[in-house]
């Protein structure tokens, strides 16, 4: 029999799996001998069971019978007991950490009978009848369903009618009426008893905390995060410590250094008489956690102790909520915090010069994600931008967008291609599409860690919270600042960085990041930050296997790609090189019947690409350059069918002369019109049809080459050729290619290897590898194509119809344009490279698709052996830091093997 | 050191991929005791050689030279001596035969002086000059390229000049003349002098042969008939006989059997004072062998008894050349005789109940494509159209078409969408372009073996031959037939089967085997052929393990593939449902924005679908019906969307008034328009985001199944669902279409299981087919899309894009849609196959692409071990046979497997 259920102190941190986060964590930290309120833990695995059978088994129940009792024998408690009660909250604790979205109810096991011994006993019956209140209200709107608003509703009433203004303002005795009116209006509108009986409301908050697993918010957290639905949360029921019972208790929330930045010092907010959720929900406004030196010495000194001993243990930053109860500190919550990206980089850098951890440790805790974000542009300071108000500082980052009010606004202005910041007091977790939708996030409440602020720095969101300075009308739909009134619609400008929020639209312009990554500041500028990035791009430039390569197209993206170090370019495509006003010559191609005219176009456009091909070679001299050959099917430089005849149409109905040429060029459309042109009339199919625009694409390519090697400038071009599919197809056409290069290098006099590769973007020439190798010197994947091939996806038309449906639906976890399809695509990449590396072992292979760009493909990549990735100039350094990463993972993994062997 | 010169008496039959059919053969008759004239064979390895280094190598020349050596000491005649010349016939020979395809030189090692001689000797100057000139003729085309054309233009100026009618008018003076007259020209053109030397004229000799494998024509026929074009020719040189030397020599051809019927009998060609080429080439009007009874009794009686050895010893119809020389019979070439399709079947049946070979040997005689030939119309007799000449039946079919009077036309014409009869005097290879484009070929000489005839057999054209009633007039582009005159695009319609020339387009009707294999034939009406056909079918119908499947759409087509042996119906494409009037059904559908209006449309088609259901399942009772759910996407029902804008546009432009409908539907149209409709919306995408349409048919398919079931009829309906790509998407599909039945059948009061499997024609559908497998109850390659996706090959685009170009220059053996790729795609299926069977072996797998009905494919499809394949009703009988025919392949390696082992 499984075992289902788990006291604290038989757990530990090694078991997140089944216990979640949270719960191995408090076993941990008990195991520390830090003060935790003692409970137990209900398994992951009973949670998954619930949700198949959709109720508890008789097994669970016993065994949550069972762990009561051993519980009430540790405290000395009783649970239901009205002479000396055993509180507990139910708290969610998935194994991945999911803050606010998932539900907790606090106070369980309470009944009007042990609230009135309790205010008795307390001597202070207002936190007693709040304590009911609180318990009523979580359960009524967590179990019962009963909406927030129903509750807000009777409140407002009763105080109306007390004639009241804050519920702050309510005697014990009031607060006593109000719970048991909620209760009656749940009753109502559920037509069931609320239940007084300690233990169905336990089994009742269980089954709720397991179902909100599968609520909408965190199903659409889980999606964002890819955390696996399959999971489930474990659940921690915890005897209640009470940080509302008067002016010495209070709760708050804690890290151990400045999770923005990373500096060391006392971060965190305190809520005097409070319970958890208040600091979180951002209702109230906070203390800092450096107001407690005066407030509770004691617990201050002993919780400073408790934090540096956890990040010792942990050896990260973490994140601790705390309790102090009559003066009492109890620790609720510990785990390795949240951070930015600006922190995740100088954490990490900071507990390598501690000591803490070892470079490569610490290269882990970094990403190419977090990499990214600090590349983001910034506000240029120098904007002539009214700076209106001044927030907290809570998610770094640039942000413009128009003002809207609530998340419905805000997904439908962004589903419409509006840029949006949301503007709220607070967030709740019902504002998660909003958020996610938006440019930033700005509340006029909540500090540092309410929900706002957590969220939005976990998915790299723009916020600024608790700008007191700004007034709030969600009614109105507008806020006003320092004398401004902004209006839904109009646009504003916030700084995650600084707090500062301007009117209008301001100017942005590249980071320090970035800036740096170019090679274009000075060492004496570097910022710890950018101090920390050197580091470990420096680290994973030594560990990686995998080389970075750039796609780009002109000698400017080479030039940018080579300052972010990319270590040659993986491709060129050749087709960018003949839009704007080279489209022309396309057409005038494609139109001519005369022999002498085309060969007049193709000599212009040789000498176009000649000079193309001269700048690339000069920016990356010394570097490999793969250039692909003319890939999209012809039509694609004309005008669209429809519109061109509609044009023609109206003319011709207003009388107005159509030109030959006009006439000629719907017939050459009509002709190239195709069904399906991503499998058509394309890449290598083109070049056997007509030979003489590769040819001349092939003369540009040598030409270029050859002269610049005459003038001791190192070159080392290489043709790839696109759409491949079969043996017999390279075959022929590499002839055609390799005929025309040898009679040109001896015209040239020239001596010059061009090594001709493949690029494998077709199923059938992944499946075939083995014998495309015979006539291929090198061969890269296109992982683009070949994912629109395997899932029979076009991707233009499928992100716009179902794709998204698709991802409601988790039917896809995450695009498969975006992160490859490891076991899909990916499985036809393994083939290639199995077969290859069987007949031709030193063939190089590479990654030109997006995907090279992306860090989970990016591991995959390198997992599987690959030479190189190449992606757009702007992604290099992040890959440079994701395939670094995956070398020491790789590393790891071994080291853990051979121990497993020993 | 590899062997490449064989002598005759060194080979055998099984040596035909080395020494090509012809000298397999030869050594072979050599081995039984055959007057065969003696000589070598040059291997079709020399050959190759030969083509890649573009000469003959040291080794092969000498090589040549000591066979030419022991030829010499067998013979007891010296190669080039005057007084005793050796003369030798140099002719191809390749594995496969490829009649007239590539070429023969005759009478090599002749000069003026040994012509001299010979004239001497025979005391035939006339046959000694004759036969200079032949060498003189054949060389100058073969060896030197000089057309044909050129020597005739020189025989008419001398003809002219000398006032003679008929090249067999002249003298052997003349003769001589003539021949010198030749070599001038030759010399002229050539720039270079024409040799007299035996040992350089051989050499040159093979070298032309060798080259002549890779002709133009050669080329054509091996893709036609899928020879692979790596394998070389063989070359035989073989000591002259002579059937020119006067009245009692002659050349001929004769089969063991009728090659039309497979009757017994006598059967061939004979021509007095001639030599080989003339009796093919259909240039003189021949003889009968019959007539040789008187003309040649001694020979005659030989040849029979030589017939009759051959047949029993290759168990099979041979195909004979022979030659008279003064009395004596030299037998110059047996293989295994081309037969039209009916011989086949007749042929092969008469050999089991001779005892020759067994039923299963004999199965593997006969094909699929020679049934399908079998199947096709026949005209019907009791039309009216005037029959206006008689030729010789040498092809049959029944074959309508324009006429057309060169190869060139017919080509063109055809490339045009027009059908062609092709009529010429006689047909050259030059002409096989044009028979390859025709419905068929009128001839006005030559006889069943003429070119003509054996090419058009070969590859299944209708042909008439000899008809010496029509005089063709090719310059005047029209014939003439017993006083009609017919032009060049006049219809005609000819009978291959009883050699009826008709005028006009005569009314085609079922043919009598199409009519048996629906069992419209009563078995007194039976012929031969229906018998023979019986016996085969049945016989593959007990060995067969692969079942075979219709795909029909309709209870017609159901009807008809029951009557030809389907087993159940593999495809019910349910969109087929809603073209013509129903279309307005799905438009209705798409346009509405009202929920009534889209119910009570879907309520419509869903009666509409039921009545459909019923009707396919009582025809289908006791067998499995495999319904598809919807797969093309929704636009597919609207119109053109380039159409449709041009028609509003015009109404606009003209001030008509454009109706809402219309602007609704242009804005349905604009909104589902996809850039790459195959890889769009469709199929299972289709149902996720409208549920409510494949929900309507899942509702149609069980009510009607439910309804029969009922009435005690049994019904098994399958669904299956298109473009699975992945397991969630299976997973979550198929619980909305369980939902529904079950929901239906609780309504309906009625246990019934529909199996729900997915169709695997997407590439990851097939390399995850495992995973696929834990909720698919059966599967079906879509082996049609499955080639569009893995060669990226949409088969609208590149039908008419680049595939023609493709097959011409070789980079694609066939079309991949017509047999299956077996290396690329087949590499799939074979994937899938082994997933599916190490996870569920007992899993049901079958095809229904149109590969389903191709021969090649199915043998494919039966190794890798599938269950059935579906294919359209009139390919069921083929389906039958080849599935048979592979099963008794398969035991046969098997055995021979068991032998090696052994």
């Amino acid at each position: 029999m499984e075992r289902l259920v788990f006291p604290f102190n038989e757990g530990n941190r090694s078991m997140a799996e089944l216990l979640g986060g949270k719960g191995a964590n408090l076993s941990e930290m008990i195991s520390l001998g830090i003060p935790v309120p003692d409970g137990f833990t209900i398994t992951t695995a009973a949670c998954r069971d619930f949700l198949e059978r959709k109720s508890l088994s008789e097994q669970l129940e016993s065994d949550i019978e069972f762990a009561v009792a051993k519980l009430e024998n540790r405290t000395g408690r009783r649970f239901g007991d009205i002479k000396n009660p055993l509180l507990v909250s139910v708290r969610s604790g998935a194994k991945f950490s999911m803050p606010g979205m998932m539900e907790t109810v606090l106070n369980v096991g309470i009944s009007p009978d042990i609230a009135r011994e309790l205010a008795i006993k307390s001597k202070d019956p207002k936190f007693a009848w709040d304590s009911f209140r609180r318990f009523v209200e979580m359960y009524g709107r967590i179990v019962c369903a009963v909406p927030a608003s129903v509750f807000e509703e009777v409140r407002h009433q009763y105080l109306a009618a007390a004639k009241l203004n804050s519920p702050l303002d309510l005697s014990a005795e009031q607060i006593e009426e109000l719970s048991y009116k909620f209760i009656e209006k749940v009753e109502f509108l559920t037509s069931r008893s609320f239940p007084m009986d300690a233990k169905a409301q336990l089994l009742r908050a269980v089954e709720a905390v397991f179902s909100s697993w599968n609520s909408e918010r965190a199903t659409l957290y889980r999606r964002r995060e890819r955390i696996p639905t399959t999971l489930g949360t474990a659940v921690n029921v915890q005897m209640m410590v009470f940080g509302n019972i008067g002016e010495d208790s209070g709760t708050g929330v804690c890290f151990t250094r400045n999770p923005s930045t990373g500096e060391s010092g006392d971060y965190g907010d305190y809520l005097e008489c409070a319970q958890g959720e208040d600091v979180v929900s951002g209702i109230r406004n906070t203390l800092t956690l450096h107001d407690l030196v005066n407030l509770q010495p004691k617990a201050y000194t002993e919780l400073k102790s408790i934090m540096s001993k956890l990040e010792s243990h942990y050896r990260d930053m973490c994140d601790i909520e705390f309790t102090i109860e009559s003066g009492k500190l109890w620790i609720l919550q510990t785990r390795v915090g949240k951070r930015t990206a600006e922190a995740a980089f100088c954490i990490a850098s900071t507990l390598v010069d501690e000591g803490l951890i070892s470079i490569d440790e610490a290269l882990l805790r970094v990403t190419g994600e977090q990499l990214m974000n600090l590349m983001f542009p910034q506000f240029d300071l120098s904007a002539s931008n009214e700076r209106i108000a001044t927030g907290i500082p809570a998610s770094p980052g640039a942000a413009v967008g128009h003002v809207v009010f609530d998340s419905k606004s805000a997904v439908d202005e962004a589903m419409a291609g509006k840029r949006v910041i949301l503007v709220r007091n607070e967030t709740s977790p019902e504002d998660l599409p909003g958020m996610v939708a938006a440019q930033g996030i700005l509340t006029s409440r909540g500090g540092k860690t309410s929900h706002a602020a957590v969220v939005a720095r976990g998915m790299g969101r723009v916020a600024i919270c608790g700008a007191e300075e700004i007034k709030v009308n969600v009614a109105a739909r507008e806020f006003s600042a320092n004398g401004h009134t902004i209006k839904a619609n109009d646009l504003i400008s916030i700084d995650g960085g600084t707090g500062a929020i301007y009117l209008g639209e301001m100017r942005v312009v590249e980071s320090t990041v970035s800036q740096y990554l170019q090679n274009s500041i000075s060492p004496q500028k570097f910022t710890p930050l950018i101090r920390a990035i050197e580091r470990f791009l420096t680290r994973a430039d030594i560990v990686r296997t995998l080389d970075v390569r750039a796609n780009a197209d002109t000698a400017a993206d080479c030039d940018l790609a080579r300052n972010f170090g990319a270590e040659g370019v993986g491709l060129v495509r050749t087709e960018h090189m003949f839009l704007g006003e080279r489209r022309t010559l396309v057409e005038t191609l494609i139109l001519s019947d005369s022999a002498e005219l085309r060969t007049e176009v193709l000599k212009e456009m040789e000498e176009l690409q000649y000079q193309d091909f001269l700048g690339i070679y000069l920016a990356m001299e010394g570097l490999p350059v793969t250039v692909r050959l003319l890939d999209p099917p012809l039509h694609e430089f004309l005008t669209d069918k429809t519109e061109l005849s509609l044009s023609i149409a109206k003319k011709e109905a207003n009388n107005q002369p159509v030109s030959d040429h006009e006439k000629a060029l719907l017939a050459a459309v009509n002709r190239l019109h195709e069904a399906n042109p991503m499998m058509g009339l394309r890449g290598v199919r083109l070049g056997v049809l007509i030979p003489e625009l590769f040819i001349m694409q092939v003369r540009a390519i040598t030409r270029a080459a050859a002269d610049l090697l005459r003038t001791g400038i190192r070159v080392k071009p290489e043709i790839m050729i696109p759409l491949v599919a079969s043996q017999r197809e390279l075959l022929y056409f590499r002839g055609v290619l390799e005929e025309e290069i040898k009679s040109l290098l001896v015209d040239l006099d020239t001596t010059l290897e061009i090594p001709i590769g493949s690029m494998l973007e077709t199923p059938r020439a992944a499946i075939t590898a083995a014998k495309l190798a015979d006539y291929s010197d090198f061969f890269s994947f296109g992982t683009n194509d070949l994912t629109q091939l395997t899932w029979a996806f076009s991707r233009d038309d499928v992100e716009h119809s179902f794709l998204p449906r698709y991802l409601d639906l988790e039917l896809l976890p995450f695009s498969p344009f975006e992160s490859l399809d490891q076991d899909g695509v990916g499985l036809l990449l393994r083939i290639a490279y199995d077969e290859v590396k069987a007949v031709k072992p030193h063939l190089k292979l590479g990654v030109c698709g997006e995907h090279g760009g992306d860090p989970a493909s990016i591991h995959f990549f390198h997992q599987l052996g690959l030479d190189y990735v190449s992606c757009s100039p702007y992604r290099v350094p992040i890959a440079r830091l994701e395939a670094g990463r995956a070398a020491v993972l790789t590393r790891k993994l071994i080291t853990l093997d051979e121990k497993a062997t020993a």
